[in-house]
């Protein structure tokens, strides 16, 4: 790895967590449309910081939807060109009150930096742009790199494919690298290779036109709490499986290859559900916990919503109920077809009384790599120089949506060089970044992009 | 009745309307502890208006909760004393976005006067005030006359019963009559001689410390969504019936004198259900719809929510989700005793890794009179002045909670004479008034107070 590079990033450590903390202030949430003046802020600090580092030709590249930040640096002939995506969006910060710090005021305390983003992405998007800065002001990068930063991926990538499509010249390259992913654990690096897809649509039921006084009324009329209630009690059966008829239709059966290397890998129940703090754990029955939550399909139910809310009681029979419901998808799951299957389920389970109306949401096929490709090899070996031991190799079960069309639009080979943790608390209050990981994670792609240019 | 008494409401109509205007304009919404202070404006304006209609003694009386307004006039030794309850209290008002127009600033259409608390219980209650003024101005009052008038009705009169019990000697009457209740229809008015009870209760379900990501846990652990749901949908059966052990332990079965008397109303089911624009009526089998809606529990999902309920899609594992219940009693039902029914009925049906914790919000018995009572044949009369028709005589399906302790402590009949309609949208969105019932019961008011003297 170069020593130089190394030396500028130990050099400008404090500086560059400034940075990144000031990154973090933007509240970026995609989901929600009061924060679209943030977006913009967001991407416009982050084609500052890249021009900054030294990268060129940085634009803010408008789209459908928020904008893509682009850069590159094009000045190795003959050598490779990775493209690195990643983006500058964050989730939604609520329950707001669950926070111990303010999610876009960052803390740093326990060796790790507290703010929404801290871990996905921009965090990890962070990481490559201080990396190129290192190897550029000391003049070792030998390899061309271009840089996709995208403001959507949070509420699905949804302008970014017809982005991709119409720009696939500007964003050909040999290999496509994507930090937004998990390690195996603090002290075990890990290099993923399969995601899960993700398919969501949003439920409404209705039982009147308006809601109704409990007294006058409770007992004659349906009650769109008690329908939700009953329609969604049938999505689940009691063994942990999603009850929609051909939901595991084109899920392929797991190898006893592929149940030996996830019973190989180091993982302990109990330590898990302490960590979690969870009563117990719950899931599919026949299945091991790392194979319910990467390699089998699930369908959630994330948010309910109906009637009276605020404090005490209101003696009100609600006109009006909601689910918003998202599944992760594995192996040949097509999204549309999922959302068929349940949309005929909930239409076919609605109570008498209720009319239900479906609106589909985002989507996202699953993917698997391939482990053989010269650019995961090199990772590996940067993780070993950056960790001091091998990685493994693993599935993830969350979903970049974009990472199977992008891999398939422009005919690339992908690398996820993830540097989170799954404890970070991601999509939730409270979510962090280790700064060990930070650190170990600037020598891997150092040693990365020092080693890819051999591996053309 | 009084033709002078008759002549001054007349008269002073249009000041009175207007008057009636500005207390509706009060948000005096008990159930949110941020309307405090509306709840002292409304109050304030409630003594005001008292004094000015010539009523004595007025004074905004302190209990632990919200004030008891008072006041009385006591000219006429040797008559009945008749004790007025009303409340000046409101219900919430969300769904704010299905108002027409917004619920604090009244609006005059179509003959009513749509506003928050129009109906339920701010417009009856003034109904009183107006009556009185006319006769004490006419110098035709010939009874004594006591008020009450409380706010917390809506959040079960928790602070009212001691208050009560504190001040027997100061509200000690003859009769009480309340109108915080519903005739028949528009043009068939009704004696209310039954009243459904209430319990309530707040549902907290936890399964986890913190949200978690759908796609890194998704498969391997509980969802507070998923559990709730499936905890929920065991507290009915498909036949509408409660499914909670011992529910209808204390409900007398209707006689076949009972259940003739329903069928005689009438009433129309394909009607009713026009009129609420419902795709289907719906409840327990076995019973007729105005059996269903006054003379048989009911237990009702008021609220639920859990999760994410912003625009688009949050790819959460919820760790809480939450319900509220509330059951409305008949006959021998105990709300304590349901209340323990219901919260073994939850513990038991508790999905593994789910945790619950119960709340039990407020509670108030059932209310059957009897209809021998002079007071209320008086009461008929009067209706049968005011409309032109005799009255029929109803159970209610709303419950306030007051009433039978009132009758309790204070050891008085009591008569529930009401003037709204079960479509006037109480504790709903466009809650409205009849300006014709507001005319027809102020003439029954007077035609009530004017002979009631003969009747101690």
């Amino acid at each position: 790895m170069s020593d130089a590079a190394a030396q500028y990033l130990a050099q400008n450590r404090e500086q560059h967590i400034a940075q990144l903390v000031d990154f973090l202030r933007i509240p970026s949430i995609s989901a929600l449309s009061a924060h679209k003046p943030d977006i913009r802020k967001a991407a416009e600090w982050l084609a500052q910081a890249l021009a900054g580092s030294g990268l060129e030709n940085v634009a803010i590249l408008e789209t459908s939807g928020n904008p893509v930040v682009y850069a590159d640096h094009l000045h190795a002939p003959g050598k490779p060109t990775v493209l690195i995506y990643g983006h500058y969006d964050v989730q939604p910060v609520d329950p707001l009150n669950l926070w111990v710090t303010a999610p876009f005021e960052p803390s740093l305390r326990d060796g790790r930096i507290y703010a929404r983003g801290s871990s996905d992405d921009k965090g990890q998007t962070y990481m490559h742009v201080k990396a190129l800065e290192a190897l550029i002001r000391t003049g070792e990068l030998g390899v061309n790199v271009k840089l996709c930063i995208e403001g959507e991926e949070e509420i699905g990538s949804v302008h970014l494919v017809p982005f991709v499509e119409q720009n696939a010249k500007l964003l050909a390259a040999d290999t496509l690298v994507i930090s937004d992913s998990s390690i195996f654990s603090a002290d075990q690096p890990a290099i993923c290779y399969g995601l899960r897809g993700l398919c969501a649509l949003q439920l409404d039921l209705i039982t009147a036109n308006s809601d109704l006084h409990s007294g006058t009324y409770g007992g004659a009329v349906p009650n769109a709490n008690h329908a939700l209630v009953e329609l969604l009690a049938t999505l689940h059966g009691k063994d942990g499986t999603v009850q929609v008829a051909g939901f595991y239709d084109d899920v392929k059966p797991l190898s006893g290859e592929e149940r030996a290397a996830y019973a190989a890998l180091p993982h302990d129940d109990e330590a898990y559900r302490q960590t979690l703090a969870l009563p117990a754990l719950h899931g599919e029955v026949g299945y091991s916990t790392l194979e319910r939550s990467s390699a089998r399909p699930t369908l959630e139910i994330n948010g309910i919503y109906g009637g009276f809310q605020g404090e005490g009681t209101k003696t009100v029979i609600p006109a009006q109920a909601h689910a918003k419901i998202t599944c992760r998808l594995v192996d040949h799951q097509d999204p549309e077809r999922v959302l068929d299957l349940i949309e005929g389920h909930l239409r076919q389970n609605c109570p008498e009384g209720a009319a239900i109306s479906l609106t589909r949401i985002d989507k996202g096929r699953p993917f698997l790599t391939s482990l053989e490709s010269p650019a995961i090899q090199t990772a590996a070996a940067a993780y070993e120089a950056g960790w001091g031991v091998k990685p493994l190799f693993t599935r993830m079960g969350g979903s970049i949506p974009i990472v199977e069309p992008l891999a398939r639009i422009l005919q690339v080979p992908v690398v996820l060089m993830g540097f989170g943790l799954d404890s970070d608390n991601l999509h939730a209050p409270n979510e962090h970044f280790e700064l060990a990981n930070y650190d170990r994670g600037l020598t891997t792609l150092i040693h990365f992009y020092t080693h890819l240019q051999a591996v053309r």
